[in-house]
């Protein structure tokens, strides 16, 4: 069986504009889970991963507008948080499309831990935004707390948090354990919860991981043969969004590099979607797919989105 | 091995007075963790399960302090929201404590669905009070959206809920799976994600399960040997908190029976946990343990605690 680790971007789950009403995020996790329920009917073994941008955004609005009933918590319990919301909706509702076309199997959600060094150059440099805008105001008070917080141009000013590179999944052997037994997995949500090994104890984090380059480690990790990365585009671009725009089929590792190194692919959008299948590929990986979730079907028929080789 | 299925008390996690802060869930989790520890230490096969009420107390005050900004979730979303948040607390702290006596295994949370009856009495009369005290001018806000509120004297007005009976483990197969690899599973936090079969598909529901009835019936679906209730009274009593109380060392079936029909035990207490006890061995349980904590190995010797039997 070809091992496949999934990762479903933001859109997936709330679209831009939408605020995060139930119906709206169960409207698209239902189409999602359509899309992953064909890649099981086509007979792949699926491991899930997804984003929590918009989940966490809310999350943390919740913590401030609440603040002076319910202390606040950390990013890494936020985190936790959203892998519970959105693993549930994901595990029910997936089921619920198996069902109806008579599959019967165990789809479960792993909370997942996923370590990163301490010494990450990234806890020196945050750059990850998240959460609400500030007023110059209201920036002063959350600097007090010992937040780093950025000037968006036009907007006011948000908090950014390092986003460290993931080194390895504490939860690793279960999942592969729950793969031998036929069993669907949803881990390593929003990047996985951000921990570091201090002192011989895991600590939790304030750190946001970026949930391609998390999807990578953990597709490495159960020694998936695909990592497919599932976006609102339906290919990977040179000059995207210009007239004269490019799509690209097929990429080897010397080109998706050199690209990456000519700032063809930004930061925060394709530039990390690239270098997860950079190196999935690079670390033994046998090919790396980005496409639009639509597209994930013809995209294994090597008819759709951009396929990415050693050579 | 002996097969154990321990159901924490929401003191495990916040204590009384308490309003949430990581620091102090942390602790007390930590607490936890070294009595959930020597118990593995002994030799038992532990499956964790517990409580969430303060904290899906608190994710209801967010949502209601943030209603502007960021829709509300229900209560399905809400309690997996809360299992995301304890499990994650849980499954680092007892692995940094098993670690720190060389003991390395598997610890995850799997988030649970708990199937109930849609039919079930409880929707037609629910009982369950639930997060904020509100004033009478909100109170007839809040009715206007559906909910039951119920006068809770000098305090205000109070969400009630329906708290139905837990039918069955969605997630069942993968615990059972997981506890053959040796794997410690922290399982149907917070008495689990109510969902109901309707048409085919499984549906969420706005539900709180009781977290002892729902222990029991993972406990009688995973065949463990004994059920665990851990509480913050070292024992079950008669006349509890008068003068000429009984501590109660042995208990049959019948006996608990009677006396739970004689108001021994009042609900939202000690009822649930004496009805959890009963039912779990008239259904083939060995035996059920009510406790505190800090005598749980005591009580497995039994040198403490309530120990109910068949007969």
């Amino acid at each position: 069986m070809t091992r496949i680790v999934v990762a479903l971007g933001g859109n997936a789950i709330l679209q831009p504009g939408q605020k995060g009403y139930m119906e709206e995020q169960e409207a698209n996790i239902l189409k999602t889970c359509i899309g992953i329920a064909d890649l099981i009917e086509m007979g792949y073994e699926v491991i899930i991963t997804h984003g929590n941008g918009p989940q966490v955004g809310n999350i943390l609005l919740q913590n401030e507008a609440a603040k002076d009933l319910v202390p606040p918590m950390p990013l890494d319990v936020c985190g936790a948080k959203s892998q519970g919301m959105i693993g549930y909706m994901l595990q029910r509702l997936l089921r619920n499309v198996l069902s109806s076309r008579g599959i019967e199997k165990q789809i479960v959600t792993l909370l997942t831990q996923v370590v990163v060094s301490s010494d990450d150059e990234a806890f020196k440099n945050p750059t990850k935004p998240i959460g609400p805008y500030y007023s110059l105001e209201e920036k002063v008070c959350h600097e007090d707390k010992g937040y780093v917080l950025k000037e968006i141009p036009r907007r006011g000013w948000r908090r950014v948090v390092p986003s460290p590179d993931p080194l390895g999944i504490v939860e690793r052997d279960t999942i592969c354990n729950l793969l031998e037994t036929g069993t669907i997995v949803i881990a390593s949500g929003g990047g996985g919860i951000p921990v570091a090994q201090e002192n011989g104890v895991l600590k939790g984090l304030e750190a946001v991981i970026d949930k391609d380059l998390a999807g990578e480690r953990l597709a490495r990790e159960v020694n998936a043969d695909i990592l497919m990365i599932l976006t609102d585009v339906d290919a990977v671009y040179l000059r995207y969004g210009n007239e004269d725009s490019e799509k690209l089929q097929e990429l080897t590792v010397q080109q998706a590099k050199l690209y990456l190194a000519q700032g063809e692919f930004p930061p925060g959008s394709m530039g990390p979607k690239v270098q997860a299948a950079i190196r999935f590929v690079e670390n033994g990986g046998k090919k790396a797919i980005i496409t639009h979730l639509d597209q994930a079907p013809a995209a294994l028929k090597g008819k759709a989105g951009t396929l990415l080789k050693k050579t």
